[in-house]
């Protein structure tokens, strides 16, 4: 089995374990992915970006996986693959973002 | 290869085809992630609980794929072994809320 | 002295006692808006509509609070005259929302 | 009248010309600000703290109106008196961050 797929089963193990699916609707499930998302971010206030690159390892994991469990969470729920579901967005964000005009540039599709 | 590593690589791939590496730094990518997830639940704005699981599931699938697709970029970026992240913060969850205190209630660790 | 000006002055005062102008820059102002609002929606996260409606008041006020006060920081760094640009949003808002097109449907001006 | 009052009256007759009081419970309230606070993040997005200043000032103006007003609401809504909650939450914070400890040192208070 995948490594995506068994990672969304130990989520949904942990979930059913603690009657946790009733709270999991898909509006808290985005809520929450945006709250580990901004805890993520809170080990960045006030920090230069080079001060950033040196944040605490494990802090920036726990973070991170926080916001990957939610996600990986919701694909689940919605029964999504997740592998052809960023594949796709690779895809697109390619013909919104083709090579020659955002080579070496950070501004939005629209304003290219 | 492991379809997460095969997603990282896509998407390194795709950075580098445009010489975006300059502008992930690890600060931005976390706000990255943290605008994404802003996306996601202005799909649920004003909406109730039951008409949010009604949504339109291409618009959540591209949603989530910007999320996840930012979270592998910078874990990747720090090396982690994003299985193994993920592994580790539900045994971590595990030790915050044990199945006998956290049954059924959706309440923070620190209020159990 | 108007209220909002009066805030603006002790959020000001309090601030440079700490000498935190210098890490008071727009781009990490905003970063801090974001932070408290995800505190604030945390009140609510896995609560229903209604039981949000019962949020510990004291708790409300002070994520409120966190918001308004970086809100109003940044808006006095800019030399924003607070009342005028929300005022302006207001009239703005009302072109992109006319009455007749938007009473009573939670819609984006670009799917009314 | 107070211009923060005169504010929130002008929001609150805004929505009621809409009839939006009906989607402005409180947790989506909150929802509302996370989300137009992610707004004002993405004008920062791949931006250096320097090139954030020079943030075009009409957008600036924009973004942190949409926080306000949603703010006001919400304050409104629960009769909160912001001039009150704001001060309450320097001198709440002036306990946390005692001007010797926190002197030109950017930490959260349980590190300081």
């Amino acid at each position: 089995m995948d490594d995506i797929q068994i990672l969304i089963d130990e989520l949904v193990k942990f979930r059913d374990a603690r009657h946790w699916e009733q709270f999991h609707n898909t509006k808290d499930l985005a809520l929450a992915i945006s709250i580990e998302a901004a805890e993520l971010n809170e080990l960045f206030l006030w920090k230069t970006t080079e001060e950033s690159e040196l944040v605490d390892s494990t802090k920036l994991k726990e973070e991170l996986a926080d916001i990957l469990a939610f996600s990986l969470l919701l694909a689940g729920k919605h029964g999504f693959d997740v592998k052809e579901i960023v594949l796709e967005k690779i895809k697109k964000n390619g013909e919104k973002y083709p090579v020659e005009k955002a080579k070496g540039i950070a501004k939005k599709y629209d304003e290219l």
